[in-house]
């Protein structure tokens, strides 16, 4: 606690659980959990990390300080002499979008991934040292889900063993790279590669944009930024850019070339690497999302528990106090559940990290085996997870009642910065349909004897499945793992089941994919759900020390199931996996488990171990000394400087006094 | 249009009904169409009206600018003589909150619900002539949903016939007013009535906040603003505002007296005016916000409908164009439902009119009879509506990928400023549970004999639809009104009548009300879903007239019921009201019916016929030249003032020069 009374203190003497526990549990380690502490204490001490400000400022102000902020924790690294993991989390608790995330997260691994040997070891010093500064830009004006279909050209020129990079159209414009518009020196930049007049589809190329010397963009080059985004502060901090080209010379050697090469001649030649790596880089990116999902999911549900527990409203016996809003049972049916998720999302994160290593390792061995299934369930994950997110933090936000509209609960922020997520790295909904894709497949390809792996072998037992009849008879039989477990396994398996089977009646498959693509996104989701209940029930099969923990969790994981099954209600039944009756039991247990988690809510939250600086929020404080602060904040704000406004004179003056003819408007 | 290719065209031409008509229905009359035309059209040609660079203002310059338009928009008023339809629909199009909304729609009707003849003729003339400028003061820090918890006190002091207006605690400060925090010069104050140290509960007082001659604030006054809200521009240009009082005092003929009144002696005495007539103003100001759901609901689907035709992304044949991503049917179904909603919304927000109408009338008549049943329809269409607009504003954003995000494409300050719409006038939540309130009670009533009346009708025949099962057999069935019609009564008569058996089991029925209170807010949903069913339904049995218009209409009506359907499945399946396969065949003809609707849509929301300066879209141009405006808008940031940014020599610079350990950050 950062000083004064505590006046969430009787919260968290009712917990019942051992919360430091729980926080190693979250953190994943108590050395992460060590690490984490430390460095968003180093954060949070420094002023410079300040950013109670950011709504407030001008679009130029509010970039001039990302700057700051950027290459000053950049110092601070260097002089701190941090590791890798804590560097990133130093950063990650800075908590402002910057040209140095797409630098580290797209840039970097873009190179390691699709560059040779050689062409690795000439520019990642560079970029590690941060000599130059890069970006990624796939995306155009006209394309972004539809990556084949980028527009800018590289047209080998043998005469001066070079790629002529330029942009033929306007839709052909690069358009959203962060990063690009002001700061980036260098971009990954994807364009179609053409030799001798032949198109032979999108590949990366390494592009200086600037001048090292003076930061102009080098000749041939327009760059700019995109403009205003969503929110204040929020993405705002972050240079999205606009590129084009002009015919563009880059020497042959730029291209990246570690799946396929161009020849001095121009011919193009396929290395031995398999094509399936850049799916590695993929299954990468989409695990990190996945795990910000649980993070950002937990602050929201942070501030909005911590604040339910301070609100009263209404309920006052003779004077008494009024009752805690976290109390009614809307709020707790609207609040637990997203309190679950953001631990459901956690383990499936944790899963996914290993699901990752396993992929890696199987690709160093020319095992391709696994990674259609793995490709298809980080898809699903990174879709199903950030979907949630988005639209819980705008749930905590209305949580809040009007207080949580103010910036200075956080919330406004954070769904605004949260919010692109569901749209980059694959459309949520574009990535639903390969889920769907990959499971019609799977379904097909039973009759031949393939039998499905990974998170899809449940499809392997389909007939079985069929079959399943739910044997609850009371609201408790809904607390068995397996009892949920196998229910969500028979809803996924007849939904996609029945999709292919009306899918198999159109003789044009592709013409039947799309006129049912609604139904498959939602098989998809269903067996997204599936695989996040399943990793969630996984875990608990685990040994997980501290008291109460476990307990807790379980509580947790039964929750975040029952909710999915009361919300899509209409799934279980309709594919006869569940009676009605037992849905009414499920329900039941649901508002039986909100009673047992009520006392320890304060307690599941603060094991997060967020510090105020981090979350950013009057209502989420941790000592609960939500009226003083929000008071003090509003004061701050630039109206505020004077008390009779600026315009005053010109404009409300002349209206009251009646002498709007002659005023000057 | 506004000059230049029509890259709609064809889609325009492929539509199948009579647009103007359409245009004439969507008005509400031709009458008000024309007028709502000029209006547009008054405000778009006007510079000063300008609202493109909202995002890009700091808050004061914002604010000012605010100021100068609802001045300027006063002044054109009087100049151009409108009458009030006109000045109205003016204000509606200038399209930015002002402290004028909470004059006109807060300050003049509570002091025309609750002020005396006497009142009324002193306030009327100076608020209507804009002499003085008046807020709504109710919420206070620590109180919003709960108005008779308030905590500001006016204590009669009889020794000098003045109320003590006052703010005992830090919570009871006033919080949150619209134009109260820099421009209001009076406000009613809601504060408890305390006379011989007796507390008579909440009443209304006028009370001089400002001097009228310097605008500073009267002695014993403390004004601020409360601080940045959620969005770009979007609320950021109303002065939401604090207020405290230090024992201030106002003659005491400012307390609201058209209720109840305090003599000269101080003693409390109530009038004959029943109490029921201030229901009278919150079934007003909440039909006006139906009214408005079906506005922002329409302008964002029109954005969004628009774009999905301009945008092509995959499906390309032989090097063709590729598909207009509102081709694909996850598009359609995300869509289209949202395009009925808002018809939905306008037809019954028309409908809500009459009811308004309706209820003071008999109010006149001192009949108080449907008052209950119209304030609770009142408010569940109140929390329907603006719940699924802002979730619908929000949806309309992803479907247009990444450049939704941008604030050029106008929705995220669409969704920032309408928001909030979900928390004011009534918690959405908070109002669900009024409604079940009265569902249960309706019920709990059957027995006595009582009748239920208005939408609460067909509870009456509450044992005939517990037997009712559809006879749906074939997918067109779900195309007949009454089949539409009879599922949704059956569905939501069941909901209610399964809590009311679950309530009593209750010994105390309070507490069973706490306990089951998210399963009543379920029921409550249900019954709204079900008014604005049938109301869309008694919009079609009306003549009307246009080729081919009523046909789009029936269309949109039984997507936006069938679309709830499938939503809803598990509340249809669970009550029995339809088998699994019916569900089916429902969601067999949504597909069909999508397919019905996509040569119509552009025309659908041309028929909302709004201007391109209202719509405030680069995405949701009525031209469609998405490309080249996007390009255009973003070189206005200011972040594009300069090449090089501010900022690169102190910080970029010295980072890719390694020179860090000297630089001063
Ligand atoms: C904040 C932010 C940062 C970004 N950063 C970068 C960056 O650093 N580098 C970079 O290269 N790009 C970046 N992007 C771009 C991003 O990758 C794209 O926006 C994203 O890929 C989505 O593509 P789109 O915008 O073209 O959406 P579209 O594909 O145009 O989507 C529009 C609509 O069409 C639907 N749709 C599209 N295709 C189909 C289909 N086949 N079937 C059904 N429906 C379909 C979608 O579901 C959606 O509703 C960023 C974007 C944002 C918002
Ligand atoms: C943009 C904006 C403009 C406004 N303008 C004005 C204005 O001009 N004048 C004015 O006086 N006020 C104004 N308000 C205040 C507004 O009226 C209140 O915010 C609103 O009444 C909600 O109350 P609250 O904020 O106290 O929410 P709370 O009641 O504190 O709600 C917090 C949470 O508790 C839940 N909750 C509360 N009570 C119950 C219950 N009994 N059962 C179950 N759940 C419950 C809610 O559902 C919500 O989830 C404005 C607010 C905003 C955001």
């Amino acid at each position: 606690m950062e000083g004064g009374v505590d006046h969430l203190a009787p919260e968290r003497n009712k917990s019942e659980f051992d919360v430091d526990a729980m926080k190693i549990v979250w953190a994943g380690s108590s050395h992460v959990l060590q690490v984490s502490e430390r460095m968003a204490r180093l954060v949070a001490s420094d002023p410079v990390f300040r950013k109670d400000n950011r709504p407030m400022l001008g679009r130029k102000e509010l970039f001039k300080n990302t700057l700051r902020k950027a290459t000053y924790a950049w110092k601070r690294i260097i002089e701190l002499r941090l590791n890798e993991e804590e560097a990133s989390m130093l950063r990650s608790f800075v908590d402002e979008p910057a040209f140095t995330d797409l630098h580290w997260g797209m840039f970097v691994p873009a190179i390691k991934g699709q560059g040779t040997e050689d062409q690795q070891q000439k520019w990642l010093p560079l970029a590690q040292k941060m000599q130059i500064i890069g970006c990624y830009a796939q995306t155009e004006l006209g394309h972004g889900s539809n990556v084949q279909g980028l527009e800018t050209t590289a047209t080998f020129d043998p005469k001066t063993d070079e790629f002529v990079i330029h942009s033929p159209t306007l839709t052909s414009s690069k358009w959203w790279p962060g990063g690009l518009g002001k700061v980036s020196t260098h971009a990954v930049v994807y364009a179609r590669l053409i030799t001798d007049g032949q198109d032979h589809g999108v590949n990366g190329f390494i592009v200086q944009l600037r001048s090292l010397d003076d930061h102009l963009p080098l000749p041939g080059i327009t760059i700019g930024d995109i403009g205003m985004k969503f929110g204040n502060g929020a993405y705002n901090t972050m240079d999205n850019g606009v590129l084009r080209f002009d015919n563009v010379r880059i020497p042959r050697d730029q291209m990246l070339m570690r799946v396929s090469q161009v020849t001095r001649e121009g011919k193009l030649v396929q290395s031995k690497v398999p094509r399936q790596l850049v799916y590695g880089t993929m299954v990468y990116v989409r695990q990190t999302i996945v795990a910000d999902a649980s993070v950002a999911m937990s602050r929201a549900v942070c501030i909005a528990t911590r604040y339910s527990a301070v609100r009263r409203q209404f309920g006052s016996h003779n004077g008494g106090p009024e009752t805690q809003v976290i109390d009614y049972k809307t709020q707790q049916a609207r609040l637990f559940p997203l309190i679950a998720s953001a631990y459901a999302f956690r383990f499936v994160g944790e899963w996914l990290k290993w699901l990752y290593m396993d992929v890696m390792q199987r690709l160093q061995a020319s095992d391709f085996s696994t990674l259609p299934e793995a490709h298809a369930c980080t898809a699903g994950l990174k879709s199903l997870t950030t979907s949630a997110t988005a639209d819980g933090i705008e749930e905590c936000r209305k949580l809040c009642g009007g207080h949580g509209y103010l910036c200075s609960s956080g919330l406004p922020e954070l769904f605004a910065v949260y919010v692109p997520t569901c749209t980059y790295e694959g459309d949520n909904v574009v990535l639903q349909l390969q889920v769907a894709r990959h499971l019609m497949k799977t379904i097909s390809q039973l009759g031949s004897g393939k039998k499905p792996i990974g998170t899809t072998a449940y499809i392997g037992r389909l007939e079985q499945l069929m079959q399943y009849r739910s044997d609850v008879q009371k609201a408790e039989d809904w607390l068995k793992p397996d009892v949920v477990l196998v229910a969500f396994e028979a809803r996924a398996a007849r939904k996609s089941a029945a999709v292919a089977q009306n899918l198999s009646k159109f003789s044009n498959p592709e013409e039947g994919f799309q006129e049912l693509s609604a139904d498959l996104a939602e098989a998809a989701v269903a067996h997204c759900q599936l695989i996040v209940v399943s990793k969630f029930i996984e875990k608990l099969q685990k040994d997980i020390p501290g008291k109460g923990v476990k307990q807790q969790l379980e509580r947790l994981c039964s929750i975040y199931a029952l909710f999915l099954l009361h919300k899509h209600l209409g799934d279980f039944l309709s594919t006869g996996c569940i009676t009605p009756k037992q849905g009414n039991l499920a329900n039941e247990q649901l508002r039986s488990l909100y009673s047992q988690v009520r006392p320890n809510a304060i307690a599941l939250v603060d094991a997060f171990n967020y510090t105020d600086h981090y979350l950013g929020s009057v209502l989420g404080r941790y000592d609960g000394n939500v009226y003083q602060m929000l008071y003090d904040e509003a004061w701050k704000d630039p109206l505020n400087d004077s008390v009779v406004p600026d315009g005053y004179q010109e404009h409300i003056r002349p209206m009251l006094k009646q002498q709007l003819r002659n005023a000057r408007l």
